[in-house]
């Protein structure tokens, strides 16, 4: 079984894929989806489309986890933001494989540090412990791993 | 030349096609998808897609036209509403022959009723007179038909 977390962002997409055997995880491969402030907004979600469309066509995950968004306080974030998030999850869509799950931040963060609300810092400390071989270069990619830790343990323990 | 113009939204994207010969404009068809609230986003995004994609697939139009979204000052709503215009903006543009333009709401007014703050009437009773045939049943046909015909004026007079 292979887990594919999304941490969307107009500006930075970040995914991380894990494996599951039993009740073991490990990393596979992790990567950030950058886009380019310069280009028009429709550009820029081609991007994060095709760039995502690539890594289900390489590494095949059976399931997604998505994170439910952060409501920010400022209306254009969160539009900008809705534009990321859409485009990301109507990728894993079209991929009729993938299963789509969704769970909030603190979900995450509880998940991976037993705490609601931890800060990136010990996310990213955490990814490193539970999964020793990731090179996840960004915070993007740690919450990302974070996100299909997340959905796997839900998995287990639900 | 056909002109698509999008009016999106998460409940409902209207949407409305008009073709332009010389300086003369007329209706060719307009819709609106709606989907159901009691889906999962991610579903009720896919059936976005798939609608935007039916319209394009059927009419071939050759440029699209989006409005700019309005800023609702609820982030819940603005993060909505991203969800459902980056996947409108996403279908437009894996039509590879469409090329996607971009209004503000009050240039889209201010081209049909030449006052940028008209209201939705205003609006659905300019349409009803600068394309006699439409039968645009909604509010939102009527704005995504709206947004078409600024295009066309964009184009005509810039």
């Amino acid at each position: 079984m292979k887990i594919l977390g999304i941490d969307p962002g107009l500006k930075k997409t970040g995914w991380g894929l894990i494996s599951v055997k039993e009740n073991n995880i490990s990393f596979i491969a992790s990567g950030t989806i950058k886009t380019n402030e310069k280009q028009p907004l429709h550009k820029r979600i081609v991007d994060i489309h095709q760039g995502l469309i690539k890594v289900t066509e390489l590494y095949k995950p059976n399931q997604a986890a998505i994170e439910e968004t952060f409501i920010n306080s400022n209306p254009i974030s969160s539009l900008k933001l809705g534009h990321a998030r859409g485009v990301a999850m109507l990728s894993l869509s079209l991929s009729k494989n993938i299963e789509i799950f969704e769970y909030s931040a603190t979900a995450v963060k509880k998940a991976i540090t037993g705490f609601g609300r931890a800060d990136k810092n010990q996310i990213a400390t955490m990814i490193k412990y539970l999964l020793p071989n990731s090179d996840s270069k960004t915070e993007d990619e740690s919450d990302a791993l974070a996100i299909a830790i997340c959905h796997n343990n839900h998995k287990i323990y639900r």
